[in-house]
């Protein structure tokens, strides 16, 4: 198996990639070429199989070509410029979002060789009003500018995979989380640093109500998702090829228990509430939970507790182990 | 008011340009100036109106900031390559319907002027399966790269009014019956055809049951959609901009009836039951009723018996009254 991964230097490509080496194979079938792609180098795995690393952007003449060229067998679409910065730069959302993800699946078209192709979309292509739970069939309409993004490349994916010009799936992922590394500047990002940062002994501000309701899944998870994607009976999914997956569906409030049943109460005390209302004025436009039956039916799996997630986080991030209390 | 107008050599842009020059105004404004645009020339209207026509390929380099540069206040974003022709031609469907499309759309962008744009997107961005009534909130599937083309000139023209670039409005048009002039070559041509040659003593062929139920909505009713949605009160449409229009969901043989009733028996024997499975075949996959909720809330109006569309046809097209029978 030949796999193309974009996006490979981010957090989701790294531990796509690493799963890759550690597996060796696919769908049981050995892994002969990674074909790793994204702006900064990604970090090159300590591995004996054949490794491309290529940098550049995506939306640049010819750069789509090039990647294709590599006669991928497996695409992992991961590629993108992330919500916040592409609603507030427009020219850089569009063109590497929109114009870089045409120019991938328009080079595989050209191509003739139809591969899977594995597309990292995002929940945030639907937007509110929303029922209770949001259905397999309500109608994405984004309110950013990167959702907008994300839906016009599932258009496009879905029209070509119809035409035979490639086999894919777009993966409207959840938010992920507990999300490793430094806290960022997204609205979301206090789902995870409420855990991370009390597991490590260091304060966290909760912005929100402990009622609000959201749905996550792991890192590892989301890695799960995209295997499982590349690996599936495409066969019997029919034309519709964005795929809401499943996440757990949890209030801050249960996120917090589990924090203190795993690392004590001591843990949790690390939190600040500190309601805010900017971030509550974008977090309350959110949906809170998905059906996602029909992922579950094809098989997508997400963890089934929020003590799960957080052991994941410990095992992966964590060397397995809370640190000691200073 | 200074309009455009693409597409306005076709069969909705001709008759929005005489609605708009025998009123004279749009929403209470004079029409000072029509831009008319088309891949031919439109039909110059007789009017002393000032007229700009302009003929060439929207999707050409400039072609879409020469448009803008007229400044108009409303355009009326008709042109398209027709859903036959989009799948037959891959290249020139992408081209024309997304390229030429967001060509406008970036146009009026960087113009800064903000215009009410109204867009004639389709039902044809659903595809099945389908609930007996397709709610407005369905999402939209496509199964042809013509939907496709239109879901993501919709979605843009979504992300670009949210975004301040427009006032935007795109129209989900249903099948437009009858449609004047030649039978053409689709799948939907014979719902046109059964009424439109009967009417005039020509023999017409039903190719599938007469149980079938289908949405119809008259020209004059889709310019009218088209009027409505330059001048209505947008500030109450919230973010979401694509809009399925109401119609008249009739039977084959409810039509027939409304025939027999205006034109007599021997107009409706005129009709040749010729069942084709490979008509059949595209027609079964089509919805056959929408709920339209919201297009009638916001005061969009279709016909209410089918018996209105064929007198809106012989009004409008047949000089207000049937031939003598020969």
């Amino acid at each position: 198996m030949r796999i193309l991964i974009t996006g490979a230097a981010g957090m989701i490509g790294r531990k796509l990639t690493d799963r890759l080496c550690a597996d060796g194979a696919l769908g049981g079938k050995p892994v002969t070429a990674l074909i790793l792609h994204d702006v900064v180098a990604p970090p090159r795995p300590a591995v004996s199989m054949p490794v491309t690393d290529l940098t550049g952007d995506l939306s640049d003449p010819g750069a789509a070509e090039a990647l294709v060229a590599h006669r991928p067998d497996v695409v992992f679409h991961l590629a993108g410029i992330v919500s916040g910065v592409a609603e507030a730069d427009f020219d850089l959302g569009y063109r590497v979002n929109l114009d870089g993800t045409r120019a991938l699946w328009d080079a595989i078209r050209v191509s003739g060789q139809a591969p899977r192709v594995v597309f990292s979309s995002t929940q945030a292509v639907f937007g509110g009003p929303f029922p209770d739970v949001v259905p397999d069939d309500f109608a994405p309409v984004p309110l950013s500018s990167y959702g907008a993004q994300k839906l016009i490349g599932e258009t496009i994916l879905t029209d070509y995979t119809r035409r035979g010009f490639m086999d894919g799936i777009a993966l409207r992922l959840p938010t992920i989380c507990v999300r490793p590394g430094r806290p960022n500047g997204a609205a979301s990002g206090f789902f995870s640093s409420i855990i991370r940062e009390p597991l490590v002994g260091q304060t966290a501000t909760l912005p929100v109500s402990r009622d609000w309701v959201h749905t996550h899944a792991s890192p590892r998870a989301a890695v799960q998702f995209c295997i499982h994607a590349a690996t599936l009976d495409t066969s019997v999914m029919g034309p519709r090829r964005a795929v809401t997956m499943p996440g757990l569906s949890v209030s801050v409030g249960e996120q917090i228990a589990a924090l203190t049943r795993i690392a004590g109460p001591g843990a949790a005390a690390l939190i600040h509430e500190a309601p805010d209302p900017a971030v509550w004025a974008i977090v309350k436009t959110w949906p809170q939970r998905f059906a996602a039956r029909r992922a579950r039916d094809l098989g997508f799996q997400a963890e089934s507790n929020f003590d799960e997630i957080i052991e994941t986080h410990i095992a992966d991030e964590l060397g397995g182990r809370l640190p000691e209390p200073a």
